[in-house]
C-alpha cells in the first residue's frame, strides 16, 4: 500500500512536470510509421562511430534551394550531409559515388544503421555521401523553427527532397571534377522510396538504385488497406497461434479494465508507466506501435535498430506471452511480452508513453500532405484492434493539427503506382526492390521483377531493410545470398556504364 | 519632298500615340525565341476553325493547383483546355487520348496549327485534348494580373506545367472512367520539349511522346552556342551566297547610315516604319528576328504560321535581295527581301517595330528563370551581327526586368541533357524526336536514335515542327514518309500497350 502511494506521488509529479498535450496527430488511430530516430534509440550513433572504424565521416553543409520549383524570393538553407572518401577510386578512374537517400529523420542514425554500404564501399572504391532529407527541420535551423510557420513547413515534400539530392550531387561532382563518375542510390524504408523514385525521375543523375523495403505502392487503392496489419499479424501467428490470440483478445481486456473504477490507474501500474494513462487508447497505441515495429525489425539475430532486441524478437515476445505463469492474467502476459520490446536490457524503471507527443518530426506533416497511406485493420485476420481507415476523419485531424489539407491522389499522379507492371515493363532500368516478407511494409512494395533490369529480391525470412544492415557472423545464408545478388547487380550497372563511357572516349579519339 | 513631310507628320503622330517604352528584355541583344502568337498573326484562329471542319473543339477550364510542390495555402486557378471527342473510340475500347502539350502561348493558336493531330485522330479513334500551359498568364485571369506580382509569376515553371498536365489528364480519365486508356503526348517547339520531358518524368501517365523540333539540348554547354545562328545562316547561304553576304554586310551599313545626320529618320523611311527609330539596334533586332523566324518556317509550300508566306520563303527573300535593281543600295535590297516576311500580302503600309514591347508573354520570364539558352553569333560563319553570349549581362537584364536571378544549371539538373546518349540508351522508351534540318532549333535537338524506342526522325529539307502541320496536296514525299513513320510508331506503342492490358485482364479472369 505504501508502495502504491509512492507510485501515485511520482505519477502526480510527472503529470505536473509534463502536462499532457492533446495536439498529437491521429488521436483516433496511430497509423504505423517507418522506424525512426527517437529519444528511445538516441545516443547510439556515437557508439556505432566508436565501435566500428569504418563509420568515419565528415559532417558538412550544402547551401540548398528552399523551393526548386518556383522562383519566389526565398532564402537558401544549409542541408546537412555526411561524406567519406577513404575508399574512393577518384574521378579519373570513374570511381562510383554511393548516395544514400536520407530518410525522414536524423541522417547520422540512418548512416550508422546502413552498414551494408560501408561494408561494400572498399570493394567498389566508392565515395560515400549521405545527404539528409529536409524533413527533419534542417531548412529552418531547428525543428521548432520549422514548425512555427506553415509557409516554410510547406516545402517539406518528397519532390523537393529529390531535387535536393539532384542539385547536391551535381554540385559535388562538379567540385570534384567527377562529372563522369556513376552515382548509385541506396535507401531503405522511406529512403528506399526516395531511391526508387529518384532513379525514375533523375536517370541522368544516378545509374541505378537499391530500394530496400520501399512501399511505393502503399497509396490509394493499389494494395488492400489491410495489408500492413495482416502481415504484422501473421508474423505473430506463425510463431504461435495462442500468442496471436492473446494479443487479439487483449484489446477488449484493456477496455474492460479501463472502465472499472481506478481502471486507468490499475493499467498504469500493470504496464509500469511513469505517469497515469489518460485513456485506454494511449495504452493500445503504445502496444499497437510496438507490435508493428517488432514485425519490421523481426531480424534473425540480435540487433539494436529501434531498440536493443534479441534475434527473432517476435518469437521471444510470444515465448513470454505464452510462457507466463498459468494463472497470469491476459494483461500480465501482454506486459511480459511487450517488455521484450520496450525493456530488453531490463534498465527501464517506468515507461513513457510517447517521446514525440507533438508530432514534431517531419513524417506526420508528410503523412498529412502527400504520404497518405490508407491502412485498416481487419477484425478477422488481424490481431490488431479493428479499424477502418476513414479519409474524412484523417483529413479533419490533419486540418486540426497542421491547418493543411492532404492531397491523397498526388503521390500516384507524380510517381505512379497503379499497374506499375505495365508502366515499367518497357520503361526505366536498374532498380532493385529488395524486401523481406516478414516486414509489414513488404505488402506495399514491388515483389516481382518488372523487367530484366527492374528486379525484386525477396527473402521469406527477412524483415525491414535487413539487407542494408552490416554483415554479421550470424547472417543466415539467404541474407548473404541476397546481398551478394545486390552486389552483382550494382557491379553490372557500373561496368555497363563504364563500357559506354569508354566507348565514347575512344570514338571521340578516333574522330580527332 | 511633300511626301517626306507627310511621312514625318505620320511618324510624329504615332510617336505621340505610342510613346516608346524601354522596359523590353534583352535590349543588348534579342535572343531568338520560339514562334509565338502575336498581334501580327492574330485573327487566324477563327479562320482555321471556320475553314476546316475538323478543328472543332470545346473550350473548358480545369481547376488547377497553383503550386504542386509545396503545401502553401495558395488559390487554385482555371486552366484552359480544348477538347474534341468526335472521333474517340471510348473508354471500353481503350480509345487513346492524344494530349497536346501546350506551348508558351495561346493554346488555340497552337491547336489550330497542329493539323497533323486532327488529321490522324479519326484513324486512331482518339480523344483530343489541348491543355494550355500556364505561362500565358491564365493562372491569374490575365497577363496583366500575372505580371503585377512576382510571387504569383514565380510559379510559371516547366515543372509546374508538366504537373498541370499530369493532374489534368488523370482527373479527366477518372471522370470518363478511362483510367486504362493510353495517353500519347504531342508537342512542337517548347511544347515538344514538354512532351519529351513529360514522357520521361511521367511514364505512368503517357505511353509515348512525339516531340517535334524540341531543342532539349540547347542549354549550358551541351551544344556550341553558335549552333542556332550558324544553321539559320546556312539556310540563306544554301539559297545564295550573295544573299548571305548582302545580309552579313548590311549590319555595318545600318550603323553607318544611323550615324549620319538624320540617319535614323532616313532608315525609318527606307524601312517604312510607322514611327521614327530610336536606335539602329531596334532595326537590327527587327531584321535579325525576321531572319531567325524565316529559318524556322522555311516550309516547302505556302503557309500561314507566323506570317502568310510563300513556299521556300528564304529562297523568295534571297530572290528579292539578289534581284533588286543593279544600282539599289544594300539597304534597299534588305528592305525588298524582308518585305517578303513582313509584308507578303502587300497590305502593310508601315511597320511596327515590336508588338510585345513589354515582354508580356511568359517566355521572357521563363528565359530569365529556367530556360537559359546561351546563344552566340560567330562573325565568321554567321550572317547575323557578331554577338558573344555573356551570362553576367544576361543575368543583370533579368534582374532589371523581373527582379529575378536565373538558375542556368537547373534545367539540366532537373531534366538531364549532358551525355543524353548514355543516360537514355538503357532508360526510357517511346519518344520520337522529329526534326527538320533547316530549323535552327534542330541543332539543340536529338538527331540520332538513342535506343530502339527513343528514336530520331530527321528530314534534310524540313523546318520547325513541319510534321505537326496539316497534310496538304503540296507535301513532298519525304514529309509524307516522315508522318507515316510517326503514325507507325505511335500505332506500335498503342498496340503493345493494349496487348499488355489484355493479357492482364485474361490473367485476372483465369485466376477467378
Amino acid at each position: 500500500m505504501a508502495n502504491h502511494f509512492c507510485l501515485l506521488l511520482i505519477f502526480t509529479f510527472f503529470t505536473l512536470l509534463f502536462p499532457s498535450n492533446g495536439s498529437s496527430l491521429s488521436s483516433s488511430k496511430l497509423l504505423p510509421r517507418f522506424p525512426r530516430y527517437t529519444s528511445r534509440n538516441r545516443g547510439r550513433i556515437q557508439q556505432f562511430r566508436g565501435d566500428r572504424n569504418e563509420y568515419r565521416y565528415e559532417t558538412k553543409f550544402f547551401s540548398q534551394q528552399l523551393d526548386h520549383f518556383s522562383f519566389a524570393d526565398l532564402p537558401k538553407f544549409p542541408q546537412r550531409y555526411l561524406i567519406n572518401s577513404d575508399y574512393w577510386l577518384g574521378a579519373s578512374a570513374l570511381g562510383p559515388i554511393f548516395l544514400y537517400c536520407g530518410n525522414e529523420g536524423d541522417i547520422e542514425w540512418f548512416a550508422t544503421n546502413s552498414g551494408f554500404i560501408w561494408d561494400i564501399a572498399p570493394k567498389f572504391g566508392a565515395l560515400l555521401v549521405f545527404p539528409e532529407v529536409r524533413s527533419i527541420g534542417m531548412p529552418y535551423g531547428s525543428m521548432e523553427e520549422a514548425y512555427k510557420n506553415a509557409t516554410t513547413l510547406s516545402y517539406l515534400t518528397t519532390e523537393q527532397a529529390l531535387a535536393d539530392f539532384a542539385v547536391f550531387v551535381t554540385d559535388l561532382k562538379r567540385n570534384l571534377s567527377a562529372e563522369a563518375c556513376p552515382v548509385v542510390l541506396f535507401g531503405g524504408s522511406y529512403g528506399g522510396m526516395l531511391a526508387a523514385w529518384m532513379r525514375l525521375k533523375y536517370p541522368h543523375i544516378a545509374i541505378g538504385a537499391l530500394a530496400s523495403s520501399a512501399p511505393i505502392l502503399q497509396f490509394e487503392d493499389i494494395v488492400p488497406p489491410e495489408t500492413f496489419y495482416d502481415i504484422a499479424s501473421n508474423d505473430f501467428k506463425r510463431e504461435s497461434s495462442s500468442c496471436f490470440n492473446t494479443i487479439k483478445d487483449s484489446w477488449d481486456a484493456i477496455i474492460a479494465e479501463g472502465q472499472k473504477e481506478n481502471g486507468l490507474l490499475q493499467l498504469t501500474k500493470t504496464f509500469h508507466f511513469c505517469r497515469v494513462l489518460n485513456s485506454t487508447d494511449d495504452l493500445s497505441d503504445w502496444l499497437d506501435s510496438a507490435y508493428s515495429y517488432l514485425a519490421m525489425v523481426d531480424y534473425p539475430y540480435p540487433a539494436d535498430f529501434m531498440m536493443p532486441l534479441p534475434g527473432h524478437p517476435i518469437r521471444e515476445v510470444c515465448r513470454k506471452i505464452d510462457g507466463a505463469h498459468s494463472d497470469a492474467s491476459i494483461l500480465d502476459r501482454i506486459f511480459a511480452g511487450i517488455s521484450v520490446y520496450y525493456n530488453y536490457t531490463g534498465n527501464v524503471d517506468c515507461f513513457k508513453l510517447d517521446d514525440d507527443p507533438h508530432g514534431l518530426d517531419g513524417w506526420n506533416w508528410q503523412a498529412c500532405t502527400e504520404m497518405v497511406m490508407p491502412m485498416s485493420s481487419n477484425q478477422e485476420k488481424s490481431m490488431f484492434p479493428a479499424y477502418d481507415f476513414n479519409y474524412s476523419s484523417y483529413k479533419e485531424e490533419c486540418w486540426n493539427t497542421f491547418r493543411v489539407n492532404p492531397r491523397p491522389k498526388w503521390v500516384t499522379t507524380e510517381f505512379g503506382g497503379h499497374d506499375i507492371e505495365t508502366t515499367l515493363k518497357l520503361f526505366g532500368s536498374n532498380i532493385i526492390f529488395s524486401n523481406g516478407m516478414l516486414d509489414p511494409w513488404s505488402g506495399g512494395s514491388v515483389l516481382k521483377n518488372l523487367s530484366n533490369t527492374i528486379v525484386a529480391l525477396v527473402t521469406k525470412e527477412g524483415a525491414h531493410h535487413l539487407d542494408l544492415r552490416p554483415s554479421t557472423p550470424e547472417d543466415p545464408k539467404w541474407l548473404v545470398d541476397q546481398r551478394e545478388a545486390e552486389i552483382q547487380l550494382i557491379q553490372g550497372w557500373i561496368e555497363t556504364y563504364r563500357l559506354e563511357k569508354e566507348a565514347k572516349v575512344s570514338l571521340l579519339k578516333r574522330s580527332w
